[in-house]
């Protein structure tokens, strides 16, 4: 087997904005502090929690460069290029070269609606436009297909793709990846990317995690990934118990979207702890407010979360 | 009642590519040129038809400016401002300014996933950023979310929009809206997306249609409105019957993207006809072969239709 | 083309309960008799909008043998033979047989999850258990599956099915359904379920329509029928927009579901004009209350229906 | 905490037929002895699993009299009471009940469309009308919709439920039932139909696992729970990569439905173990044939499972 050169705990990065709705780079700066003190084994900048759907191309290269300056190489940048066809990712992936990235991560197509083949052709044509390693990303609930297991190890065996980040929500088929993967000798990087079933993702086999809630709480993330790396699975268990009731903060806000109720905690959390400034979301996701906000505060405090 | 400024056939054109996959523009132009001899009342370009999800912003100016040009003023053009959220689609309105077009045509956001409220700030957001029209395009297949009419006839009272080009597929929630439309005065302009069922969305009340067939039968279309302007319902039957007999050429293709197959049945119909080149279409979508492209052009023969 | 044994409007007849929630007959026979009475062609008892899901074997026995002694032969009785699988199926048909109904509705298995194939032997199976007239039920919103317009006529041409009601909400297919029929010879009598869209349905070519809201008000359907036979569309516009206002009594329930909410509306018109005894839903339906029902029977009053 | 009475690997029995399709009772009392031989802690009959939405009421009560007799008392027998809506589920549990099982299992409604409430409501009318122990079965893929956690919490904690079977393929809304169960003072037994994250869902907290795949090889099942219930999870996970490796079976047959491919190699291995005397399916269900039975002996085969 290789060893993979992506895996532990890559958070996704929230973008941080300030009151106008700004990017916030110092905050951007205090939180990706924190997260590398935290011991994080990587960043995965302009992920879905980074809010990349609601950023423009400007705002997507601060980002990007911010990530890389503040980084300084301590930790791998990955970034997600994220469009809706091969042509557009292609755009975004010559933004995240220049700024200086260590790996892209990209979705199937969406809006369009391709067939089996046509999500092939689109990894193809991306890993093909750039030397930058591409990590697959498996999200049906925003792109509404879902990546063919048998698909994705092809395009490892070929080295089209260097790991996958699943968010699909299925267990089963992340457990015949991991299996499929490992029969072909393990050519793929394969990371979780569901906050609260990390404990059996890695007792599947999963290489690492891309929990939003690291952005809350890094520390416990990477005890929790020693501890299976050390085959402690009773502290493994404990570990996820302990993340699994801080997660209960994105279920606290009532007839919002996913993005408000749920980055908007972490945003939420994070200003709490002083952190980042402000928990503003983008247009036109509403920023959490009142008892909201009071809920999530105590579920923070009883974690014992300090900045 | 207030008459619309847009109504009646208003195509979704077509983007035609060269072999090697590049904008041919001069195909485009004939591709126009037959469409405002056939009668259309406007272009609709950068629609889902017109392959706008796999255009770059370089391939999307040229289109846009090439549509101005050719249309010269003799009817409206109307651009698709494709994006995911608010501040994207802001980025493509400017371009769609900058090439002067009459109208612009967003859809709910994608990627992310709204709640009805942010469904209905984010076409205030890009409505508060231009003084062209806005429609709003429903077409819950691609973007997952339907429009609620409420929704639509209280912008369209307030002058955030103009229009509704509906592609849900939902004939009932079609039908809502255009009485409470007519109830609140008829500020919005209803289009039907749906080809097949031109005459019974006209004798519902509808103000047009945007038929992807129309770049094949701008014609027929044509004096189908025409017949049902005239109340001559036997008639607008008897068209509706033939250009539905001709819409079968997208059902050709097998075990393909719905792109390929009926995008994909359009060029190759043009192709046959002479008026574009190619049948060439954007990757990763593959352009249609052997007997399907057989079975589609004796379909389109069988309808008597030149260039 | 052949006159289809089926045709007209034939209604989704309620199932009356009484405050206990027993079916109330002597309701039920009121019922019935208003319908034949505002010149129906048929009744279609024991489909979703009978509550049959809610009924027990018993309980449904009591309706069929109600319908064929009320209809006393005036109308032809059509019965929903509602369960999963073509087993289960067959069971209820015997039920209908033994009651003596003039032909049975079936739909696609359900909570089994078949193949295209299965479903063909589905309903194949089921006509080959008995001599009455098979309908096909397209409705995926409860089945989860859509029927392929290719395969119901193919069985219609086997004799396999003599009619289809289309719930499926999909104007396009129902389009492609009946032009499918029609170069078959007809041998399929095609029903449109939706009632705000009856004008674009019999525009298409539909024999007839299958109303929830012809329960409350069976003549202006009937004189839409007739209006489209006489091809005055004018007319018939004008009806479909009087009985598309007064479905809206349907949309005045908030969080509850479908069946309590549309089913319950029926039933409160009724009541509210003294057809039947009491708006009461089977269990764990709900029934409505207080303002809703306020509101429902302005809108009932507004329509000038009587008993 | 308490301790759940109901714990362990509790397959869904499978219901053999005979080449005519009839129940093979000699079969199943076979299947049945060998799960118990295996270790196994409970039968669960007329389950998905066990084609219950393909057997009318004669066959179920046939299948339900066997399992009584044939445990006699040495593992208890939970039956699926599989219908629509309570009145129809109430039916069946007077079948269940004049059997003498020992605890029944409920979906949500199905081809009703229920409210939150509505299936709240569901539950506590089935309850109420039997002494017997009821489960919720979570099964949104046949169901179309998803058990709250909370309110399945609350239903135990009232005393109303007994225990879930969680098939809803949710692995985070798993997580959060066991810790909200948890949290309640454990008053639900719970249990994964998952037969591949068995490992993860017993790390988590499960009480135990309804593995269609223990059909064939309950013995490992057994294994796997034991090693849990020793904390020894190193072993937990070697037995279920070789469960998994089993578990392929399924995925062996191409453009069949998931009960034919599905439940179809399950009946297939055991033919092939001569457990049973034929992999017959249900009407409408084809049983497999040919290479597909080819794979899936190999696989059985090299797995090393005997009858």
């Amino acid at each position: 087997m290789t060893t993979p050169a992506f895996r532990g705990v890559i958070p996704p990065v929230l973008t941080p904005l300030d009151a106008s709705g700004a990017f916030d780079e110092t905050a951007f700066e205090r939180l990706v502090e924190r997260l590398i003190a935290g011991g994080v084994h990587g960043l995965f900048v302009l992920g879905s929690s980074g809010e990349v759907a609601f950023l423009s191309d400007d705002e997507r290269t601060r980002v990007l460069e911010a990530s890389v300056r503040v980084a300084a190489g301590r930790v791998p940048v990955i970034a997600g290029v994220n469009e809706m066809t091969p042509a557009r990712v292609i755009g975004q992936v010559r933004l995240a070269e220049a700024a200086g990235v260590d790996a892209i991560v990209a979705t199937a197509p969406y809006y369009a609606r391709p067939s089996a083949a046509e999500v092939e052709t689109h990894f193809r044509t991306i890993a093909a436009a750039t030397s930058l390693p591409l990590f697959a990303y498996d999200v049906p609930v925003r792109v509404h297909s879902k990546l063919d297991h048998a698909m994705l190890v092809r395009l490892g065996v070929e080295g089209v793709l260097a790991g996958v980040k699943d968010s699909s929500g299925d267990d089963v088929a992340f457990r015949r990846l991991v299996m499929a993967n490992r029969a072909a000798g393990s050519p793929l990087a394969l990371f979780t990317g569901h906050e609260v079933v990390v404990d059996g993702a890695l007792l599947a086999g999963a290489d690492g995690v891309v929990p939003g809630l690291g952005n809350v709480d890094p520390g416990r993330y990477v005890q929790l990934f020693d501890a299976a790396g050390a085959a402690d699975w009773v502290r493994v268990r404990e570990l996820q118990d302990e993340v699994a009731e801080l997660f209960e903060i994105v279920f606290q806000a009532n007839g919002v979207s996913g993005e408000a109720a749920g980055l908007g905690a972490f945003k939420t959390a994070l200003a709490h702890l002083g952190v980042i400034s402000s928990n503003r979301m983008s247009q036109p996701v509403p920023s959490l407010e009142g008892d909201t906000v009071a809920r999530i505060t105590a579920i923070v405090d009883r974690a014992g979360l300090s900045a």
